[in-house]
């Protein structure tokens, strides 16, 4: 593969390369790292590359790619820039043929979303979105439990995602992670754009229920601020066998000692499940008459998907870094197999094009919810 | 004491007549116990009681008491009717100038509650509600901690109550727990108001915030119930040290599994604080910069409350009917104290009438927020 | 009930006093509080006992109790005195026909323990020894699904009890409790008899597995102590079924930061077991082929015993207090009933005369090894 | 790095690849992977490898390589065949100049340990000795803790670890990792060498303490299973600071449903510390006086090795591989330093070759000890 953005000083170029790298389906072999030549060369010598193919920008990159015959070419690009670079890399290496990867959330509006969406159609690439959390073997399982029935008809959902990095103003002390994620011109939203979107695909991956309206409470803790840092979600979605289940979500930046809690729960007529991403390898399943059941990673009783996307047994551990990873699996999988188009990632299942544009929409719709008084908004979402 | 309701098949009287007799400083010596003359002197001989305290009726009750010698008679009632019985019979012994413990959720109207706060300090009696969870020793150590600095600034809060018992339409199995609380004219409302307001209070025990206007979304999920049976609350507090904290609030009983599950975290600028009631004895404090911390019942390091509040040492754990007790100890203290009027609450460390009429007010705007399409409402209560 | 010990200052005595009056069925209406007339008498006021059946020393009572019509006559006597009391009082009351009710360990000496055995069963009376953590309703859930073959045989078990009171040279601070837990004249031995003795139980009551012979290592931490504060037991057992179980105790009283870490795990060829006292409303089963099922407190699908020895519905705990009370509660439905006799123990589920008589053999066993170079020691038991 | 073993139908090889190749510093380039040279053929395709350094067996691997240029040669091969391979592998290669990883228990004899430590001195090779869980950043801050005075002294260690994998006779069903390692000729021994082994290197990694003297109940639960199955040690610890510590260690292998449940304990005059491998982010510290302490990974107020074995932010967990490419990553750095011989280990955080001869070395006393009546017996060892 090849990446744009990730280079030195960055952090999530790093977990990046790791989780794409870590099965050795894998590699990195070209990059436009950073955001000057100097810094991007310097990173790509870090990283070992073959000089030939670090590149000053990723215009430069994508122009040489191309040139290069198809077996020795990038076969995707991942894409690790912050927010407000997403949508013309990925758009240029789409309509270019190349399969893309890219960060959350995925652009800055929905009519780039759009855009993307119809490219990967015409295009037939494979278009993936890194919402590494639902690369989780147990939140796999959580999607299966659901899909089986096991929670009956889904009544309730409380997803809450808190993080405390941003309680003091860290932007002041030059931080580059806090510099560009509080800047709206470059992230187009704060925490609601940050970690809400990962709360939302969440919820979305596991129930598959789709949003009918929102309420959304955005805040701004820190004074001086320029993005919210801190939001609440009430929703309602659309009736599944009648039911039209309610759910609330929360993301938050701005509460000190909170490392990456995010944690869901959804409760149903017949079971109620919890899974917390700061303990993985467990999911919690609560249902009247029976002792609650732990499920837990590596064992031959989960579904197929959890099962797959395991690599050590029962008992072993396994994080962040392998979830990212297969995350990449999955994508690269569809890439061996010559798959494109928005629904690979459904064949496949990976957060796709789709998916990014879902989360767009839903920053967006929140946001609109927000400025308006915090009254219910419409917030249906259609690919 | 003397007790109103609680006779047999009744759920709530038991625990109050083992709470308020934990520790010796209470007796139950009269009784008015159930809605039927036949039935409350089988209930009252069950008990063990003086047939000649056991009374058919409150009103005869209150009558025989208040002829006997002031050493003889009850020193105060308890009330665990219905919620729709608290309003008159408080206010007969209260004017009576017998000390009144009543459930919560206190009254139906905020009118009743004003009422009765107004008797209250007229009267000089002692008021208390059983708002048991703030009973427990660590969440008078929460309290503690918010008070004494350890989270800086408050700025997000969010307490969730998650049940399941109501999964089912079990009122119309003729279950009289659920036949009643189900029913408007006698609970008055229903998720909100039998566990909203409990979750209400713990956040306005521990946090000491007061709401300045909330957003409700209450929800009927079991077709033909008439109350809501899920709420969901955004809340928006008053500014304290120039920050006005979020809150969000969660009630709900259809959730299949769930037992008792109410958790409250308290996201400040310095720290962040959770407690579960399902998990008593153990508070868990965030903090930047150094290990988590889970401060243990029964240890010489916690505040004066916790350290008052607990029986057995540490390791030693005690559960929700000690808590239920600290309650009732802490009322028995007041009386014995010659203390009365709306104040002693405070001073005795007690849930009282203001507490009361604070939770009624709760309940009464957030149906009003969700009758009114949901719209943020104010919510300011004043004593 | 009367009460020999547990006056002022007695740490155990109101403990003791708290569960057996907790549901009711028993009052304190009698007692010989303390080692010397003044304290005794000082201790009853304290308790608002009639001052007439306040007595200076537990010879007195005994006499003036048998005096009394039987009907006012204590129906039995708890005993919590130091361990080197127990004898000559428990033997005095049963032999005059008052049930007993005793502290752990029962006595100092198996020879002792015969005795007690033998007039239990001469005079009929009902003995109950606190073992109070098998009061626990996990607890029973526990031996349940051992006996309902849900672990099929039994393979492991390892029971440890873990504090930290002891880490320092506490007895020298003049701490009373720990002066003569500390004093082999009065204890009869340290850890291995304090808390050892409870471990001991908590695994024979689960398990219903019977020693075969113990290898122990007895240590004392502290410079200057006069018992082992510290111990370590290899255990196998008799077979059941062919398997002839392992087992593993510890019994420590000197590290730091411990509280009361008590917790037993159950190994075998179907199922592993684990509970831990202080987080006793559950109770964790992994099983081959199936996700991890944790059971709790207060629901339907719990077994008999279970069941009966809860109050409050799941998701409202129960703790140390309510477990000691289902001890009391069982003994008091013995001595209702007419029961009497070692058997009543069984057919009541509470810790009998021979239960104690166990414990004791166990201690001395454990010291044998010790004493002889760690050596392997037949530890079998008969009645 | 080349590999002997693990090629197809392995388990622990792939785990090795992972773990060695995670961080980007080591590659495989070559390999006699498997027991047959088609097998080992094949498993070279499977890997990728360039076919002419994939060798039909190990002494044709050695060969070769040796004949290579130095920088096109294997920098270290990394040996994870079954148990008695290990020791001429180990050798030859070591004799050779070649460094050397393998698995543990290293070898079968402390003979052959002693000649494998004289050669890495002799030979100035670095060799390492995959106890990966070592290698866990909250492993490595205990050891922190021990050492900075945290605990006081160190009194009581307990060691735990249960599988539940060979509770069945999963040897008879063909599974060729139960094969062999109940097959003494290759395993050396049984659940006591497997993970005995394991359990004791994490006592003497965390604590630095030395055995004095050790008493072992080793046992066969499984009817005609020829090593065993089940083990519990009592440990005599050699004094520091005056104080003698005393341990207990338990491998076992036949309890169903258990996982990887590897858990250690450490009771000090100070503090008490707990960290469990199935949660392997957390360590929890228990000390007088102050409110439990949960240290967690990725946070700055960690020691340095915590900190430098740690890759992803605190919050996003990390698991086994992780733990286990840290062991692999601090013997490459070895290397790339040019250090050598055994105290290599010492220097870059390591478990070496002194650390694998003394885990033979418990391995054969507690061999002894059972053997001998499971008297206690002497087990210092001398490096």
């Amino acid at each position: 593969m090849g990446m744009v953005g990730g280079g030195r000083d960055a952090f999530i170029g790093a977990v990046h390369r790791l989780a794409a790298c870590m099965d050795g389906h894998v590699a990195v072999v070209a990059g436009a790292l950073a955001s000057t030549p100097e810094k991007s060369l310097a990173s790509g010598r870090d990283l070992g590359l073959d000089p030939s193919r670090v590149y000053p920008d990723w215009q430069t990159m994508l122009a040489a790619e191309c040139k290069l015959p198809r077996e020795q070419r990038i076969d995707f690009v991942s894409i690790v820039t912050p927010n407000f670079m997403h949508f013309p890399i990925a758009k240029a290496f789409a309509e270019a043929g190349i399969h893309v990867v890219c960060d959350k959330p995925m652009v800055l509006t929905s009519a780039q979303a759009k855009e993307l969406c119809a490219i990967t159609a015409a295009q037939k690439v494979v278009f993936g979105v890194t919402y590494n959390y639902s690369g989780y073997p147990m939140v796999k399982q959580a999607r299966d439990l659901v899909r089986s029935g096991e929670l009956g008809d889904i009544r309730r959902v409380v997803v809450e995602y808190h993080q405390g990095w941003l309680a003091t103003p860290l932007e002041s002390s030059g931080q580059k992670q806090a510099g560009w994620r509080t800047d709206p011109a470059r992230s187009g939203a704060g925490a609601i754009g940050d970690i809400g979107s990962h709360a939302e695909q969440l919820a979305s991956y596991i129930t598959g229920l789709e949003l009918d309206s929102i309420c959304a409470d955005l805040s701004t803790f820190l004074p001086g601020r320029r993005v919210d840092d801190d939001a609440a979600v009430m929703m309602r979605f659309a009736p599944r066998n009648g039911v039209a289940a309610r759910g609330m979500l929360i993301a938050s930046q701005i509460q000190a000692g909170c490392e990456n809690d995010l944690t869901i729960r959804i409760g149903g007529s017949k079971g109620t499940l919890t899974w917390s991403q700061e303990d993985p390898n467990f999911l919690v399943l609560r249902s009247d008459g029976q002792p609650e059941r732990i499920f837990r990673r590596g064992n031959p009783y989960l579904g197929n998907l959890a099962k797959a996307s395991a690599r050590v047994p029962s008992g072993h551990p396994e994080g962040f870094i392998e979830a990212f990873a297969n995350v990449y699996n999955s994508i690269a999988a569809a890439i061996r197999a010559g798959a494109g188009g928005p629904q690979a990632a459904t064949e496949f299942d990976f957060p796709g094009v789709i998916d990014g544009a879902r989360g767009v929409h839903f920053i967006e719709r929140a946001i609109a919810s927000s400025q308006s008084q915090n009254k219910w908004t419409e917030a249906r979402f259609t690919a």
